[in-house]
């Protein structure tokens, strides 16, 4: 990987075939980047491989490659996330690309505009990449089929979230070396999760094992179908898992009776110090921030060396570099 | 023109005596744009034929010149307007201007600081160009006539919306090959629309033949003194006119009592397809955004092939960046 | 000085020993600026020369050295403030940073994240350079005290505004020639004034002499202790004022009774027409804005040849590039 790495900094991008360990050169050829069920194990590999490339662009003094110079990338909005949009900024402007903002709370759909013109009008700005959340499943996926340009689902309803799955399975692999054979749980609100999803789909392509641990009303176990375990009983399997995936608990859900409260949670679900001390020694901990200390897992777990979560916030722009890269060129090329 | 959008690409400002047809080189003199009713036609023929050799900016896959590098453009929107500001934010881009947002709804001017205070103190901090939109008619030129950078005008009040009026304007000559002796009708709210007030000074002085079609609430017969025709009965005209411009109906008027319904706006005035069988079978469609599908013109219609509405959204781009360029190099100069 | 700004125009940083005029060349070695109580004559004077340096960058065309080009500031503001935030994005723009604002309002912290766990996200982000606002005395601190990466306080609670400090004393050196021996009044709400707190130790590092002025509501007896001297009878002193600080009146106070109206403060403490004729031919006024015209100061006063209201404007983008690249510098050492 140093190799092409080298060459990022000097030409910007990284070679696009950087996955074609097995000699047969592999190409991205997606517009779009919408879910990673869509995704072979192969595209996934190589959307890694290629964030590998652009990891080092960051720790460099001039967090700058000319990939997508005179490219503009557009934040199209309509939930709010800070920390999700900062970091497809920071990805974009270390390629070179403007960035706008499309506040939508303040747009024209508000004025009565369908969804589709908004769409349609920002395309006709001549913008390269659309990067849509959207409250809805399948927003994203829907104005893909009427624009021309990039589009990347940075969370779609309960659907999926696919960078954000990306950034967790890059986590993994760099602290384990694989993915294949690894026990990975996803713990807490798994129904409502779009990073649970997005996780899912990509672990299992790349041959994890994956269970899904939580509540009944929170880990239905119609999910097994899904291709996940399921496990209602944390403790039970706790020492099994190479790594651990807390979801974050919405407080809002605990007004909805899913849980009867945050501390009856903590205490089956909750990573806290002593439940970790029956975990496997060299586990792994995720998650996707922000987090609820003392709710999910304790302030020390959260800090603590097992703990990569801000490696992950840190990887985020990487891997969105690289799936911003990917798109733009096969949109180019198509 | 194809010769000195070639020279845009290498040095990034095509020639300013662009519109030199007649063997005089004409030269902007302007640091500001407040409206079209000011314009020669020879002005408005040189923005028009700036923004021709710009256009194909937009169209590169690295779309950028370096006309503007290290100048600082501020949007000071107090009112808001995300197509238009993003418009003007991206034009200014592609001239490789940095562009800063002056949110007025969250500074000074709630601390109780004077509209002149806020201008000359943006202006203290270097910035080249200021984009203004108010609600009041003629806050662009107060300020104008207040700080030494560049002014452009995007909208005030029911005033002038210049930019606007020439992106329009660009789009019939570029579809039409002329404006002298076309007949428009612009038809609706004109008597509050900016919009109907710049699209008329420009087309008149280029030597368009203009119509105001709509209820007498809303086309006041008095408005026959600006120089444009009165048209109360739409369906008597609609097979004349060579360009028809739909102003959008704010939903907002329809309280105020100003017509009965929108169905019955839409029944009289609408673009619906019933009508435009009916209209020249070249005849052009343009509206401003967003549209309201079902009320100014039927979806049909705004999606059809007599419709240049998304073209007119590509076009704003260029003409947004020749009339940047021009003030400032007019600034420049004086 | 020319000789460093001409080598700022072509290289970018001006040299980190400008104020080396007596052969002892001094490094600036911090990689905060929090407050000026904690800076030694030596270190403000340092950041007052590269200022000068710097300043002439903002009279260019082009207005950019590459300074910091591919390094990211981020502004973290948890108070809102549109001018300082605007002057902080300009600096970083001409030193060709990237500039990204992460809006507190919208955040995870709504979320119920930790201050800490945000500034350490902001930091996995790469960031080079956090700006940041706060209602809190000290939490500026706190976040340098967490984060690796360069912290510049723009104001927190009532403690200190440093780069505002700066400026106005960078604003005073430059029309004076030197600070010190000069003596300069503070008028108005001392006691709830970071900006106070931050002139006070600034000019009396640099050997100013310092007078409180106001009620004892607004300036306690007590604030002689920290080496002012306290006056509430402006009149009695106005002669004798080489340099006229103005603070602004929030007129929120007037509610709490710290004074009985604007009127009566005016009357007072107000820089009138008529006692502007008291003070000394060659006084400096100036104002951290934005200005209650006709409360702190007349309009004729603020517009008046005395005032150079506008250029601290301009001045505090010179003294905001030379912290941020002098920050930034030490931070590579470090």
């Amino acid at each position: 990987m140093k190799g092409s790495a080298g060459r990022a900094e000097s030409a910007g991008p990284p070679l696009a075939s950087a996955a074609c360990a097995e000699g047969k050169p592999m190409v991205w050829s997606r517009r779009n980047l919408l879910g990673l069920e869509d995704l072979t194990a192969e595209e996934i590999t190589l959307i890694l491989d290629t964030a590998e490339a652009f990891e080092d662009v960051s720790t460099r003094s001039v967090k700058k490659v000319p990939a997508l110079r005179g490219r503009v990338v557009v934040n199209l909005f309509f939930e709010d996330s800070t920390r999700t949009r900062t970091s497809f900024t920071l990805a974009a402007q270390r390629l070179s690309a403007d960035v706008i903002e499309f506040s939508v709370g303040t747009s024209s759909i508000n004025k009565g505009e369908s969804f589709w013109d908004t769409a349609r009008n920002i395309e006709a700005m001549g913008v390269d990449i659309i990067v849509c959340r959207h409250s809805v499943a399948g927003a994203s996926a829907l104005i893909a089929r009427n624009v021309g340009c990039s589009v990347i689902n940075a969370g779609d309803g309960c659907h999926e979230h696919p960078t954000q799955g990306l950034l967790d399975i890059y986590t993994i692999r760099k602290a384990k070396g694989r993915i294949a054979g690894l026990k990975v749980a996803i713990v807490g609100d798994v129904a409502n999760s779009r990073v649970a999803r997005s996780n899912l789909h990509g672990l299992l392509k790349l041959g994890a094992d994956v269970t899904f641990v939580g509540p009944t009303t929170l880990v239905p176990a119609a999910f097994a179908q899904l291709g996940a375990h399921v496990c209602h009983d944390f403790d039970s399997q706790i020492d099994r898992f190479d790594v651990i995936n807390m979801l974050r608990i919405q407080r809002e859900r605990v007004a909805s009776n899913v849980f009867p409260s945050l501390r009856e949670y903590s205490r089956l679900f909750g990573l806290t110090d002593e439940r970790m001390q029956r975990a496997r020694p060299d586990v792994l901990v995720i998650h996707p921030g922000p987090i609820n200390r003392g709710v999910e897992m304790s302030g020390d777990v959260a800090d603590g060396r097992k703990s990569v979560i801000l490696q992950q916030v840190t990887n985020g722009l990487a891997v969105r570099m690289a799936v911003m890269f990917l798109c733009k060129q096969a949109a180019d090329a198509g």
